[in-house]
């Protein structure tokens, strides 16, 4: 077992309809030292890629981003969930949708940050159905960019978002991938 | 000239209505590498005080709030724009209007991460009219926690924001400090 799904049975708190809340250290208050050793086990992973740039999308994928970054040396670049006037209008643009929020989010992403040149590590804190990593590669194949591969912290298996990625080709590396959480609170990892 | 007014002379641009887009460093793409030397500007300014919590808004402001926390060794809080229904129901709130959006945030933070016993840096990317600050502020006065101070990356000194809360007795601790943005492009900083 690893050190997040450590951290996972030691803080996270299972809910109804499959939340797993994580809220204590990854995505409202942020354990950076943790986040720092996730960043250096992405940069671990895809270091051998020339990763020009890692994209994320606002709020907690920036937690995620910026120590993978770091040790690439390359600017974090986050897609925006909401049009913001301060933007140009020289946008790209995907609308996914937010089971968190259960509305529709339309991502945009300037395009003075992505372009053909660059190769993308995208990074997220979670994944589930995939949709948001699925908007940020839309915005990739918009941008005409290649990918790196895509790193998650924590993956719900029991959900498709991964496993539709993986056969799709890309190089999906989550550290934690929870293929069970039962009612009494238990969760299961994969490979545990 | 500190090294981020040098940067936004660099690379910020003058818009219409007394907007500095930062987008290519500070919040959209991000530079870590500047980013962590504003963390270390912050530490070094408020490191005597026994700071347990850095607070911040989502999204750029974790950004900033990422490297001042790793520095001082404690978490990121920070507070969500909208109610997520992952949040648990036990939220501090306070309702701010942004300029940047045109709309009223209802900002959340849940009362799990911020308490009495609590020291908390405010950090944040920009302060204009300071109604970000005013709204974290008044989550700290629900909290009943101490406020070491404020750190903030670019102020818009010709709007009160600052103003009013060195006058509230915060110690504001800014950056750079944009006192005049002229037609031409011409930015004038305080004490430069």
């Amino acid at each position: 077992m690893n050190f997040l799904e450590e951290r996972i049975l030691r803080d996270g708190q299972v809910r109804e309809g499959d939340i797993l809340k994580v809220d204590s250290f990854l995505n409202h208050q942020l354990d950076t030292g943790l986040l720092d050793k996730i960043g250096e086990t992405f940069y671990h992973h895809f270091k051998d890629k020339p990763v020009t740039r890692v994209l994320t999308v606002e709020a907690s994928g920036i937690a995620v981003a910026y120590p993978v970054a770091r040790m690439f040396k390359v600017p974090v670049v986050f897609a925006k969930k909401s049009r913001s006037m301060n933007l140009d209008g020289d946008l790209y643009t995907s609308v996914v949708h937010s089971y968190t929020y259960n509305l529709d989010n339309t991502l945009t992403l300037s395009k003075n940050y992505l372009g053909r040149d660059d190769c993308v590590l995208i990074v997220d804190d979670f994944m589930a159905n995939g949709k948001a990593a699925q908007g940020l590669l839309d915005i990739c194949r918009q941008a005409g960019a290649q990918v790196a591969g895509i790193g998650i912290a924590i993956e719900k298996g029991f959900q498709d978002g991964g496993k539709n990625l993986r056969e799709a080709g890309y190089d999906v590396y989550s550290l934690a991938i929870v293929d069970e959480m039962r009612n009494d609170g238990t969760i299961v990892f994969r490979g545990n």
